[in-house]
């Protein structure tokens, strides 16, 4: 079981976290750099929950990176009930946000008519892209970090 | 493992299918008797989404009786695969769907200062609460699903 791809301490774990870091980091830069964005609750959503991403993430990729260099299998069974909890709020949570920002990307770019905010519009869909982007990432390794609590 | 809390084939089980069709049942009347409805994608798609959690959840209810009546165990690992696909999917879209509808809701309370439609506005938060409702119970049963295969 201990080279069970993405689990805690392999390469493909590592991989899946530092994907998960370069997506927050993407979507929360794309739409932090907009001009209105905290004039909508869902998109402060979205970075906040971004964020909160981005933090675990980093975190457990700094554990991957220990366990690699130091050759330890991270397969306490308590550890591991605390990393699929984690990956299962983390997950729910950045589909939530991607989800209620994607709702007022296409209100404003097709119910609406069209997005009149200029350059505003395109980092809006790159944000909300990317936020799908992580939220895939991190479904995988919560699906991945149950099944090992499960099956373990 | 068979009487495993919310498993198919146990009163608990049918339980949750029962709670997630009514959840879903209030949450497309709320909606589709809304005038306006059809005029954003989101609301559209909460609908759609909750429709296809209803004929899921209605199909495994009246497996889960059967099962009951005939005191059958539906523990076949092939038929538990396809429930945990299904339950993990339907509710994947339906914290989709209750995500974008409630990022359109508190745009429109919130963001933009009050809701003008009247009436509406209550259904529409309502069928929002609902779809949340629903989602909480088919995650509970993709959980439960997620782990009698992984475990099984």
């Amino acid at each position: 079981m201990k080279n069970f791809a993405g689990a805690p301490g392999t390469w493909t774990g590592l991989i899946l976290r530092m994907a998960q870091c370069l997506f927050s980091v993407g979507s929360i830069a794309s739409m932090a750099t907009t001009k209105t964005f905290f004039n909508f609750t869902a998109f402060c959503y979205l970075i906040a929950s971004m964020g909160l991403l981005l933090v675990w993430s980093f975190g457990l990729a700094v554990m991957d990176v220990y366990a690699l260099s130091k050759k330890k299998v991270l397969h306490n069974s308590i550890l591991l009930g605390l990393f699929a909890v984690g990956d299962w709020v983390t997950a729910t949570l950045s589909l939530a946000a991607a989800a209620s920002s994607a709702g007022i990307t296409v209100l404003y770019f097709g119910d609406l008519g069209g997005c009149n905010l200029g350059e505003e519009c395109t980092k809006y869909q790159m944000a909300v892209a990317l936020a799908f982007l992580s939220w895939i990432t991190v479904a995988i390794s919560s699906l991945i970090m149950f099944w090992l609590v499960a099956a373990g």
